[in-house]
């Protein structure tokens, strides 16, 4: 069988299981006192050029709620796409960790919201006691939908954001994918654009468990660990994460990794011609599919998820950074195949 | 420096670290539903000689918040030790999972609550709509002050409970340590003496990052799954936190670790002679030392924990899986060399 | 200034004045052990003739929260009308109660639900781990629009809710125009048509701040009054809200008064003609307006909200038990008045 | 019977009565946008003889909860004495309100705490990331056991919380007993000792259901109406509620109140000689009796709750403003009469 299902089927690259090797050696200090903990805020602030705080977590779901938890009060509301993460498949967490702050779904197109969407609905949600209160926005780099957010386009959310008193989050569970497919620098993506947080992925893109949360504006940082603490995310033998997130900034292990499946996934686009739902911009991919084309490439062994609800016709594909070739031809010569 | 601070500053175990790479190859379905983590339940039920339902996670805190929060609704309260780790060591998280419920700290010897203490709590809170209802009784096998509960001990607290209507949960964070110390068999620690859910610890007796939440009655783990998810445990690519717990259980490498870190533990004990506080049942030591002892212990290169409160002249000596027998000898010969 | 803002501006009606009065003489037990909240149960279960279990609360918000907190865990959903006040009205109380359970917003028309609306919703949350799973479908008697559900339609409902595990709330702030509105029993609105549990409002309708959550099956309520306490609202002197409930529901009280405002507001109805939005089934009504119409209503001094969001020129008029007719009569002219 | 049981099983005092009537005329805006709400800040503000914010609620549990989750994170500590009525009559509700902080029981004497007690307990909490961090102290006027703490008490325990960055919160449930008293000014009482938020009671002391939460640094109270209204405690008719406040202030109505009861106190406390437990400060008193003693005072009429646990020989009386004086009379003949 060859797996297209998520980027979470993934082995973990040779470069962190090295550094986890390396790191097996004696004691060290728990709960993030030992050397490779220590190195993490600088290793992440030359990553993005600027002075941050970064927090070791071994979720996507733990980075995301962690972060919010910190910018919303539980009388807040977190605005969000429709078809978010956040939304769909989290069970709630960003409820859970922020005591209970809503959720608001705004439309979206091809996974991103625009200016005048989250302008519309900070609109709809004027000052009132009656009712929660935006506190933050939260969009994915790179989307549900596989596309990616260019940087003037991050900017202009998050100067709406700010005027209106709310701070921005990105989920950058594929924030490697975003910045390979962009061309451009971590920074222009996060604080240069006005991002306040970000949740660094690392675990799709090559990691065992490994993923970060990153504040641009340490002062925001305070009580962050007394969270993570709380929420039973720290990590008791915690080099065995920090080592593999210093990995995974080393030796630009996160580009390569992210450029390798960016390609492919372009490549399966290609192929896919007009199926295709979404520009393609990052590692996942979305095709609409007749019930005979998805029986097709199921009987050919291809393994991938619905998407869209029952019935939609849609289906999304992912690449993972380790995706054989081999199997990515065959993708390609399928869909090729497939009548017109 | 010897280094006897905590056993979560050990490395990881060889057979583990082969587990986590022969698990490395290829694909695997996330989320828990790929092989590995689909033989949980069966190796656990083997290992205790009884049907249950095992999840996995990678902190002892997210075992017990999330164990407890399934034991009690948002008004309970949950009767533990005074000193134990739910109070004093994970931030509120039992408070944070359940919703809001109490900790009750009962007074403890030696780290161990008795059938009368408990007895004496629940009189001292009858049913009322006035305060909050106690719904569990959680205790730790090792204790936190290294020593351990026999079967009968927790029989007898078991039964207790189980007539007011209470449930009993083991914070099992050293449970191979205690079942090492008594040379039972891992049932007669817990369905059989009672035990409704269990903390199964791995990660300070050789695991990387991996603890196990065992429900001994399968039927109470019905929302486990969404508790967990909803808390950001769900660990994206599962197989790495399930082979851990498989090559822990497999071939007694728990008990073999533990058993080696126990009677580490008891040969200190037996050079700290009258330095004593505790029965050395596990693998913690506690002793009471003047100033000047603590000094010269530590000018001879040992690293352990002031316990039980500031100038209380109380220590904590943790003996880890992989302590340097050397370091042992070291320490057992400084002991001794302590004007008596 | 004609005030047709709110049912909440209205003043106590003086039977239940009356017995307000007479319950304040001497001692009485506190927290509901009253001889007055002693009675709740029984008049409750009179009025729906059928065995209930009643709680008195003194916000309409407490009685939506806390009647839900008891429908759904913390992973739920609860599914109710966009637009609904548990959703723009309550700040978020839902979320609180349930400690972080999501409203899920359905499509809505005049208010109501449709059982093809809902079944979509149902089909859209399959049982996963990864999201949250609908637990109770929430809608109001009369609906935000001023509508009303009749018999059938919420039995329509309750049969799709209850076939996929799900529980029937119903928001009754305005209950009593519900039932006045269709002629029909408390009884067909509630247990016949398949409702679990009613808020039961009063405070609207004539009483000085005084609701009822009313479970139809009494085993439901086993935790409601730790809840309730919990959070506060186990008020001390409850025979002040008790005897209001009691006072509400003798002699028609609640027929009466609910009738009174039912009928001004059709005949505001009557003469507002095509502006109207909405069939006028209770007594809120729903108009739209030029401007210009706007302005000259309120040059002649009536006051009233607008609806809908900004420019949306829809507005709400809401009568009161109490309105005097001089301002219905007033604003039927000035509504006649209007171009047309 | 001749209750001793409760001030809450009081009537409501004329005054009260009269304002509620007063207020029952018409419409007036709700949700607190009337006037008579208007005035709340005004009013405390001339009580206190400082700039406060004044919100109303209608129970105490919801004044102390609302009060406290201002006050602490969800990841914070309460520290107040053991058998504190937040602790022990509230159900968790601190816990609910404040998304999981921690009550910490601190040892006691006559319901007081001292400086050095709060020492050593903020002593044994430093900071750090593995524990609840204290964020709050919450102290009683008058106490759990009748008693008071004077200005030079209160301004001790301040200075010493607010020197470790903890704030203070008085739960003044009975504060008008604690005034009368000490015939200090209520402003001796509060924010002249360091007090940073009241919850001042009125509803024991004569109201029907009112009482106030007080902050005595407006800039504290930002978010106090969201939390409110999230909490269903924002009273729909605000009016009815703000109007007991309004006539509790005037005229000292409070005082008149609570000095009645205070003396009724002292003279049941005068009678009862040696066996009284603390001294007679307020208006509880707190009496040891043997078993025949207990039963002669039953069989003569009285009614009395047990105090500090099942066979602890201790009994609480309590007088309310309106214990008709023949009662207390009856008590301290057969207070004397009981065999030395």
């Amino acid at each position: 069988m060859m797996k297209f299902l998520s980027d979470n089927t993934a082995a973990v690259c040779p470069e962190i299981i090295a550094a986890l090797l390396g790191a097996n050696h004696g004691q060290a200090a728990a709960y993030g006192e030992d050397e490779w903990s220590g190195r993490l805020d600088a290793a992440f602030g030359a990553h993005f050029e600027h002075e941050v705080r970064a927090f070791a977590v071994s979720t996507g779901t733990a980075a995301n709620a962690l972060a919010l938890a910190t910018l919303t009060p539980p009388y807040g509301a977190v605005l969000t796409p429709s078809g978010s993460h956040l939304l769909d498949d989290e069970c709630g967490a960003c409820e859970f960790f922020s005591g209970g702050a809503r959720l608001t779904a705004l439309p979206q197109a091809a996974g991103r919201i625009s200016p005048a969407t989250l302008a519309a609905a900070l609109d709809a949600h004027p000052p009132s006691v009656h009712t929660v209160q935006p506190a933050a926005v939260s969009i994915a780099q790179a989307t549900e939908c596989g596309t990616v957010y260019a940087p003037a386009q991050v900017q202009a959310l998050a100067e709406l954001a700010h005027a209106r008193g709310l701070q921005l989050h990105v989920d950058g569970a594929r924030f490697a994918n975003a910045v390979a497919s962009l061309g451009v620098r971590p920074a222009d993506l996060t604080w240069r654009a006005g991002v306040d947080v970000l949740s660094f992925g690392a675990t799709k893109n090559g990691a065992l468990a490994a993923e970060a949360v990153v504040f641009f504006d340490p002062r925001r940082a305070a009580d962050f660990e007394l969270r993570r603490k709380r929420a039973g995310h720290l990590i008791a033998k915690h080099r065995f994460v920090s080592v593999q997130l210093l990995a995974y900034l080393q030796d630009e292990v996160w580009l390569r990794n992210a450029r390798r499946s960016n390609e492919l996934a372009a490549r399966i686009g290609g192929a896919a011609g007009a199926r295709v739902l979404h520009p393609v911009q990052a590692n996942s991919l979305f095709l609409r599919l007749a019930p005979a084309e998805e029986q097709a490439l199921r009987r050919a062994g291809f393994e991938f998820h619905p998407w869209g609800g029952r019935d939609s016709g849609e289906f999304r594909f992912v690449v993972s950074w380790d995706q054989p070739e081999s199997e990515v031809r065959a993708l390609c010569a399928a869909l090729r195949d497939l009548s017109p």
